[in-house]
């Protein structure tokens, strides 16, 4: 857990690349201006990333009095990143350029019975190939795959600890993948992989600490502190669904009461309708994306009911979203996932009311809440940019792991 | 909020000294071996910290087969810090020297009229004044005095943004305090004091991540996250005392409702108590500290309201510190201030199975709770932190602020 001078290289090479991505073509100057690092610093970083060949040298800016600047840009067809959203229903797949671009997309339902772990890496592996072959030449040389899967996970091993939509137990998931996959490998989960996209590509970027709220089926928050991902010690931090907002209160598969999940995740906001008004026409029973977009529609055809279930589930997550402010004191919190953008703006103006009635003025006064302002799958953006990630990490340092016969 | 190149050289000085002061003599091999910075990097800092005088070269032990090695020791008598915990009712002052021992000692009551600022900066002047005088010699360079004062504070200007108690509101402390004192001059809270003290000198030392709980009439949680303390973008992060743990449960002096201080603070334990046993002999009205030591004897003694009245507390607790584990996933959890040291063992029995009830299974695993092993203080010990901290940022850069007619 202690940052040696390599992890601190690493993280000024993906603060040098993520101003370079946000603002492309630029200088060194502008770059050391941007990052607060010295211009000595910065321009050892370019001289890295260009022998990477993730930028190239793109042409000189005339400097008032001075000699002309040097002006890089990223590298788009200097390779290609590969993002994999895996979960409980559905694997998705996009392609990326190094700018971090979406190139190519595959979706493929998984079926109710498909849940083995060799199933799944082989539909993994198909939905990665029809990608790769759609890009042609774009996807020359893929760096590296990143694959996000819903539970708890060891990146450093590529286990899958706990899944419990598969009641997945340590599975070997990127030795599965590695048979298939013949470049380097990264796990992690969506809470990250959201995270990680927003401080690459979103409301986060150019942020030192921000949190972004993920609201799903399960809940939870991505932390970004010090500019980076704060993963905790074993790789399970942000937690926030399981933290207890009544106590006692509504029984959680966790095995704790009052969880904040259990209000404000998609089967809690389920519950929060049928306590509203039991036969709901908005109710769709064991379809929970059909109810929240029946919510969201009612909510902005102005259904009484709809109106009321979202006020009631803003009120548990405003006092869950103040707990965070309070906690971390953040620039921002971003609210992410598909509940948050199946009931988009008025989501979050009750959320900022609820917010106000229970967080301190000041961590108040300092966080803005936003939706997130990513386009596409976040979880394939952050988890393309876990691979990005890992092709900047020194030689011999990198977690990813390697498809057999490679390097392990 | 960005770590810029000097932030992290500032940081591995941190953690170079840190290391001294916990194994004296030492090598450069060892700390390097002990920090995970290159033994170059290491090099430069230990000279950067001889040429402060911080450290001394103390000779040379044998290598198996190389050249001897020579050993370096906190140079104890290179300077002195001063620690100033500014209490509600109280002023305690503690002269320390550069390995953060113990010197000398004052304490000063504060009347209950005694709330204008100047009086307070006077008092605490006195305090510092009676302090050195006595030290002597010992005292020959004070290198920084910290100060520690219950509210929210701006350590930049060195104003005091907010203390409840005293009803201040945006009291340039450090101005005031200048006016008295000719030695830089650092200001933050008990809260981040109790995370630097168990960071430098307590039982966060060496660990990435760390949780240091404290337990008074207030409560909150000091964040010591990747190796450093986690201020948050105001200075305002760790407010654990508001967040909600009982959604419309006990009123807050914050606005807000169910918030885990109403139950844990002092005063909270006194209204458990009350609900257990409204005429209970352990009561003390109007005295938090005699009714907690009441409370903390009962227990020893094996009152049964006293040991009912301590579950209650720590079923509260045991919540609280789940929803901490499940966060932030740190290695250890600390148990600070007055109230934890009153209950002592006890209480983190109580605790510990609480949280057993509440909290995720890995990041259960992860965290050791303990009771803060600092024997003495250590919301003075934190405050001389800040100071040494201050003492070792390159120059021009310091936080702390000069007496009249110094370097501003
Ligand atoms: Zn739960
Ligand atoms: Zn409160």
């Amino acid at each position: 857990m202690k940052r040696t001078s390599r992890d601190i290289r690493t993280a000024n090479r993906y603060r040098v690349l993520r101003q370079i991505i946000a603002a492309s073509p630029t200088s060194r100057q502008e770059l050391a201006a941007a990052t607060g690092l010295s211009l000595a610093t910065v321009a050892t970083l370019v001289g890295e990333l260009l022998a990477l060949g993730m930028i190239t040298e793109v042409g000189f800016e005339d400097s008032a009095g001075g000699r002309p600047r040097g002006l890089v840009a990223v590298n788009t067809s200097g390779g290609a990143l590969i993002g994999v959203d895996l979960a409980e229903t559905y694997v998705r797949v996009e392609l990326f350029d190094l700018a971090l671009n979406v190139l190519a997309r595959a979706d493929e339902a998984l079926g109710p019975g498909e849940d083995r772990p060799e199933q799944v890496a082989g539909r993994v592996a198909a939905a990665v190939g029809s990608v790769v072959a759609r890009a042609g030449d774009g996807a020359a040389r893929v760096l590296g795959a990143g694959v996000s899967v819903p539970g708890q996970v060891d990146r450093d091993t590529g286990v899958c600890v706990y899944a419990p939509n598969w009641d997945w137990h340590d599975v070997p998931l990127l030795d599965l993948l590695a048979g298939h996959l013949a470049c380097p490998l990264y796990l992690d989960n969506p809470l990250r992989a959201c995270a990680v996209a927003e401080l690459w590509s979103g409301a986060a970027r150019g942020h030192g600490d921000a949190v972004v709220v993920n609201l799903g089926t399960g809940v939870g928050a991505g932390l970004v502190l010090g500019g980076g991902v704060h993963r905790g010690v074993t790789n399970s931090a942000g937690e926030w669904g399981h933290t207890t907002l009544v106590l006692d209160g509504r029984p959680c598969h966790c095995g704790n009461h009052g969880c904040v999940e259990t209000y404000t995740g998609a089967p809690g906001i389920m519950l929060n309708l049928r306590e509203a008004q039991p036969d709901s026409p908005l109710l769709r029973p064991g379809d929970q994306t059909a109810t929240v977009d029946a919510l969201a529609a009612g909510v902005r055809a102005g259904d009484p009911v709809a109106v009321r279930v979202l006020r009631e589930t803003a009120r548990y997550l405003g006092a869950g979203v103040a707990d965070l402010i309070n906690l971390f004191n953040p620039e921002v919190v971003v609210l992410s996932s598909w509940v948050a953008a199946a009931f988009g703006e008025p989501l979050l103006d009750e959320v900022r009311a609820a917010v106000t009635r229970h967080a301190l003025r000041r961590p108040l006064a300092a966080a803005r809440i936003v939706l997130s302002p990513i386009p596409t799958d976040p979880v394939c953006l952050g988890a393309a940019t876990f691979a990005l990630e890992g092709a900047l990490q020194p030689a011999g340092k990198g977690a990813g792991r390697h498809a057999v016969g490679g390097p392990r």
